[in-house]
């Protein structure tokens, strides 16, 4: 792992064809991609999953959430507008999912917020996730059990202050744990990987840390390296909100232009853009 | 019923001024179009409605859904993202619009991927839709009421494929049923119409399924006749479809552009673009 | 009270350099929005509020609400597609709000459509809400305590039309109560102020007038005056739509550029444009 400026200056091309690899599979794949999220991210979830190749489906009903998860590529539990009914659904697709051998995202939306969510993220984390990933607030909550700052879903530290209690956490849990800010720190407990894509609209759009879930669960379903398969998820975000950037005039004509890049993006701007550490 | 590239070459002037008739008559109107569905199609449904000329509603509370079917222009049950409270409002109100003479369309989302979706599907057939629309493996599904494939919410096999079914499922509900795919079908089950305006984009976005089920309900409160305002319905978004792929540099500005077309559609648009077959 | 020629024909500058203020604060100070709100507008509140500056949180799980509601700077509630969960955490977390001295906007959206909704808008109007924003339709309704017309969600009368109920609504509320529409009207019951920013596509716009609520539930975290901020509130977001309907070729499009405008506006357009008297 480099520090922000080294990654920056360096994109890395061996990297960059691996996630380009990545993102042409789900392209040729298709992976269904079963969401149970929150009433904001459901949208451009939705569309961002279209638009990189994946097939979304949203379901949330405890008749047939277990059927769902089992049958798909990978499983995003979101925890953003949860409620008593949506929680035992989740709780019921998680563990589905498990037993089927399919690999599944939790993302801790505001878990730091209230006790409700943290007693509700504690549960689910002892679903064998295969991977966590949340802002550095959330996660240095988690990693902790206890709360840790923050206000409302959005963080109040940088990614790089939860970074202790994403390897403890992902020791913990056994799940791969992505901190994502400026710069995403991504953790199996041993190893560390750094990436520095992005752009900073991408915290003025609504639920763009939902869709980076979203993302890596797809990326979860054509891979069979879950560490791997989280670090693509996020490279590929990121660029496209680099890409977005060079089009926009404020945050909803970025997230226009991020949604079209994740349908645009070509091999040469994935191999040389990928800055991972 | 011509073929694909017969209707693709010979765009039907005289079609293309029912089209809009029923667009004109959409915008003077104003039409109330109830709304019962899924958290992903609500945005982009009231938007859509809005745009084309409809004063959208979503309600979805047990103690309201009658009242407001009741005294809407028409009713759209879409099941995309169901659950046992909201299919008991669903039922309550599509009672409730055809003991009112109220005209109203199921789009039964993903009836193929759970057995679920396909029971409270045939519920809701067995109280009267004016019409049901759905993508081929639903519509296959629906008309075999037996499982016919599809992966998720999407289709995995052509409208043509499905076309018995449809015309088995009008002649059993009752319906107008369409289709809707690269080409749509209609039928009432003696009559059988194709539509082929669109764009692959409306492929890559969400609810563009719903919408234009939405859109049929919309076109259904102005007109006398279903079959024909299930076809207009179809080729007005499809015309906006086409508009959109004009100006757009992927999905999200295609979305964008589909519904700005929507409200900008002007009477020579519609007349040379209508492909009906 | 200027007539709506009068309020066009001359910006206001003192009133812009408050508003100016007002935003300022805002953005420096990024306070916590809690939103109960419809499905329809989350997603569409929660970028404006980004956008603008504020940090929104979507919650309605009973087990949260208070606690979020308690800590936020303003809390919104919005009751387009109420159920009776829904309603049980927004009746507590109003009153959450009021004990913890937080203030709170009530959006009565549909008051006029069926009697369920006013019952539940009459219950929340007496927990003291600080602001009630609304469209002619509906103030009219809540007003009166009984329905006044208007089709589904949307008004058939003028704001105008609605003053008388607006100040009586004020007097027995206590609340500041705003009317909007091509001219918005603020009232404390006492004082009058109108508003003649905006744009006619934000009808053509989906839960614009539930941004407008939440908008001014933000201006309320910052501001020691809810009249003031209920006024600011309607001229942020209503030069906004005027800044966006320069670069929109429709309803969609002027959306995008909206919540580009909130993001971008300067302080010599916020005083060269307020239209207030």
């Amino acid at each position: 792992m480099s520090d922000q400026d080294d990654i920056a200056d360096a994109p890395d091309r061996q990297a960059g064809e691996a996630v380009w690899r990545t993102l042409s599979r789900l392209r040729s794949g298709r992976p269904l991609v079963h969401c149970i999220t929150n009433y904001v991210a459901m949208d451009i979830n939705a569309n961002a999953l279209l638009a990189v190749g994946a097939s979304p489906v949203m379901a949330h009903a405890a008749e047939e959430v277990e059927e769902i998860a089992s049958a798909a590529g990978a499983l995003v539990i979101n925890i953003g507008t949860l409620d008593k009914l949506w929680v035992t659904s989740m709780l019921a697709a998680a563990k589905a999912a498990v037993e089927a051998g399919v690999p599944w995202v939790l993302d801790p939306v505001g878990v730091n917020a209230t006790p409700y969510r943290l007693e509700v993220a504690k549960r689910l984390t002892r679903l064998q996730p295969t991977v966590i990933r949340g802002n550095a607030s959330e996660i240095a909550t988690l990693g902790a059990s206890s709360a840790s700052g923050g206000q409302g879903v959005d963080s109040t530290i940088e990614s790089f202050d939860a970074l202790d209690a994403a390897q403890t956490l992902a020791r913990k849990s056994g799940a791969v744990v992505a901190v994502t800010g400026a710069v995403d720190y991504v953790t199996n407990g041993r190893d560390l990987v750094a990436v520095a894509n992005g752009h900073e609209f991408m915290a003025r759009v609504t639920a763009v840390g939902c869709t980076l879930s979203a993302l890596v669960g797809a990326c979860l379903a054509v891979s069979d390296d879950a560490l791997d398969a989280t670090v693509h998820g996020l490279v590929i975000m990121g660029i496209a909100g680099e890409m977005a950037a060079e089009r926009s005039q404020g945050p909803a004509s970025f997230r226009v232009a991020m949604i079209d890049a994740l349908y645009r993006m070509e091999e040469t701007q994935v191999e040389e853009a990928a800055r991972i550490g």
